[in-house]
């Protein structure tokens, strides 16, 4: 066993690390700069910065180190392990698989771009198709090498340690929950008062100021990040320099400015993380799971707690102007938390968002399973959403062509946003408990007290444990659905 | 003799080329879109791409393929000798030394910005004394592989097959000329009228819409470019997704309209490279020579003609309004043809411009060469600039901290924009010879004949042919000082 060794991986890691940094960036060039133009030969880089990353990981001089390291202590210890166990995912993957399916995903996305756009799912078909074969290779080759099923395997690769097994009980009770609580919650807002609509237009200038000096507000510097539009709003970038997009309807600020709160959570996660472990795997966020309960603890949790809005709802008065009755804050209440039964996924309230993840999950698995074919997938979406929620979308833009992530190549990824949702919800109840007079700082703006409390129990933490240790160190359980359904019928029931 | 090597290191080229594009978008984001704080990854991701990039081309496959490696017809013949170049160049430098380099760079290119703003020169000095030690290494190694002198060993790095013997005559003959045409051409501009200033403020987004307007009247196409703002102005990006930049004062708008002009000249060449040969070396501009040559002759040659100029002057009118009298022609063409001695050079006239060129190129080969330390930089740069033009910086901001180029690790660059200059008189003389009605056409805005006839004679060569050959085939001579000293005597004497 040798301490030389784990200091060998380490450059090795952080090097390959480098390089993930180099591809974060021209992926948040290309979704929020890049001209159309430039489409092709940005395929092509990500494709050979992906192969070379996996060369790196692959090549036999990391095997012998792997074999040989050893390390002391928690961090070092929880490093190696999770640097043996990115090195086993990656030596499963052959190079031409990786950059085949880095090559396919961004050929898939630029044309999705265009053909969600036209509503027009035979334009994507192909290139979809494609994706979802070279991801069901990738699934086959993990499956055999990490001992997990294939869809599993892909799941992994988002949020280690949660596969189906964990989130299929959790999705069946949602699904019982739900079919109880939302009629109850459209018949309790159907009594109260309709909320009014701020009235527009709203400047996408003003906006872009509110939103970032929210972000601010919420604990982003901007020495350190950037906030531009895209299309897909996203956090991208690196740890010192986070960025994070929105886009801006003059029709309506709500998206966007509640949008950036919500990238502003992952911006912060990433950039709460262990600065002396930086380019380390230990020095990463804890998976997708726990970086969707950092965007939804500030949006969904925080931001949109009465106490916030009672401080928010004067700043818009005072950055758009006219009629005041709208951003009084128990309307803005009525309006931001307003439960209805939508098409998107990204416009949906707190209580139907899970059934829109529900529908992607069993949907993706059944394509990476080959149960279901990609040219079925309109037809299947469309029951699939009917059955959950009981409306059939008009067009497949409003269907299965909404969310960039399958066309990206991303299989396994739609679950960590409902874990993520139930996560926040149980990390606020113990921040509450955790800290004295956290909704009275909210009510003057002021989310230090939340944020430095996930910044020692979240962020500081990497991914010195996995997800559950996690939530059971910060909050004194593992994952617990039940927090999430308390906080649903104190807001909606 | 092998096809098949020559097939292989096409491949290996490529990925080469790849990785390239990347540091080059990377490059870009620093420059015009990133945050400060993100500038220490930045500079590890560059030098680690530069390492990758340099183990790519010194492996021994490379050096095997090469042994074995033929290539049958003009081009492929050209390309397999531009190859082993390469290869000769990158396997003289260790992987260490590359990287030092691009993280030394990237260090003092960051302070750069700030010392110069402050007009510190001991704030600049010890990282400028790092970045030059790096670069008397790479000379060194490179100077033993190559057969060269050390400066012109870097020089070759720009321009191939120019060195210190060739420039050496063309710049004492230059300042000779100077010192005879520069006080008459004062004397004749003191008789004419004194030009009148268009009256301010130019609102910046009156700027950029102008600005790309005439970039995309010179043929720029915004589906493979953008225009955005740096410091530094500059021509980025890849041949399929080129980026410019410039900055807008909105006291004068001439520096950015032309800036954006001399930058579009760059661009038209990246983006008329022969695509057949895209990332192969054969299918790259022909040197920094060449590529300053395609600024200059859309900067200085068409759009400061007067036939352009009478297009242009009525547009601006109509852009900016207020007084007609200092859009007209005539006064654009003595406002922007205006002979003065002043410090900048990217603000210098096409008369003193090469006296910048002439200090930098006699002071970065005296550093280089060891005769000058870095400590004394600023006095020599004064003492020079004083023998040369007869006046003396007030700081160092107006002195030896101006330009970029030796604070990012560029020596031997700075010759080419004179080269570029008088290659781009030649090459104006030429289009105007084969070209009929290229005068009229400008008059009317229309630079299409010029540049389709660069495209055939310069653009679309690639490096097929080395800068002298690229001259003698498109104009029947080399390079040729005279074409440019009888522009610059119809211009200004």
């Amino acid at each position: 066993m040798s301490d030389a060794a784990y200091q060998r991986l380490k450059a090795r890691f952080a090097r390959i690390a480098v390089l993930g940094e180099a591809q974060a960036m021209l992926h948040w060039d290309a979704a929020a700069v890049m001209p159309p133009g430039g489409a092709a030969a940005r395929g092509e880089q990500l494709a050979t910065l992906a192969g070379l990353s996996h060369e790196l990981m692959t090549e036999p001089g990391m095997a012998a180190d792997l074999a040989e390291a050893d390390a002391a202590g928690e961090w070092d210890g929880a490093n190696l392990e999770l640097m043996r166990h990115a090195q086993a995912r990656a030596t499963a993957l052959p190079t031409g698989l990786v950059e085949a399916s880095a090559r396919a995903n961004a050929a898939c996305e630029t044309v999705w771009r265009e053909a969600r756009a036209q509503a027009d799912f035979t334009r994507i078909a192909p290139f979809l198709a494609e994706v979802v074969k070279l991801q069901r290779e990738t699934a086959a080759a993990l499956s055999a090498a990490m001992g997990l099923s294939p869809y599993d395997s892909l799941m992994e690769g988002y949020q280690r340690g949660i596969g189906s097994a964990d989130v299929e009980p959790i999705f069946a009770a949602y699904e019982a929950f739900l079919r109880d609580a939302l009629p109850r919650a459209e018949e309790r807002q159907a009594r109260q008062p309709a909320p009014l609509e701020p009235n527009g237009p709203f400047a996408a200038v003003t906006q872009q100021a509110l939103c970032r000096e929210m972000a601010q507000r919420a604990g982003l510097d901007f020495a350190h990040a950037r906030l531009d539009e895209s299309l897909h709003p996203f956090c991208g970038g690196t740890p010192t320099d986070v960025r994070i997009t929105t886009r801006y309807d003059t029709d309506a600020f709500a998206q966007a400015l509640l949008g950036v709160l919500h990238e502003t959570g992952h911006a912060l996660y990433e950039r709460g993380l262990p600065a002396e472990h930086a380019r380390q795997p230990v020095g990463e966020a804890a998976g997708m799971a726990a970086h969707e309960s950092q965007s939804l603890i500030i949006e969904m949790q925080a931001s949109r707690s009465d106490a916030f809005l009672s401080f928010l709802g004067p700043k818009l008065h005072a950055a758009f102007g006219g009629d005041a009755a709208p951003y009084a804050p128990e309307n803005l209440g009525r309006l931001w938390r307003r439960v209805r039964r939508g098409f998107i996924r990204v416009d949906a309230d707190e209580l139907t968002y899970p059934a829109h993840v529900i529908l992607r999950f069993r949907l993706e698995r059944a394509l990476i399973g080959g149960e279901l074919a990609v040219a079925d997938l309109p037809e299947a979406w469309n029951e699939g959403f009917a059955a959950l929620l009981g409306i059939t979308p008009p067009d497949d833009a409003k269907g299965c062509l909404q969310d960039i992530h399958w066309h990206d190549g991303a299989f396994g990824y739609f679950p960590s946003y409902t874990l993520g949702a139930m996560a926040a919800a149980q990390l606020m109840r113990a921040a509450r408990g955790a800290v004295p007079g956290l909704d009275h700082a909210l009510a003057k703006g002021d989310m230090s007290p939340l944020t430095g409390w996930l910044r020692l129990h979240v962020h500081g933490q990497g991914s010195r444990l996995g997800f559950q240790d996690l939530l059971r160190e910060a909050t004194g359980k593992p994952l617990d659905p039940v927090d999430f359904t308390l906080h649903l019928t104190e807001r909606y029931l």
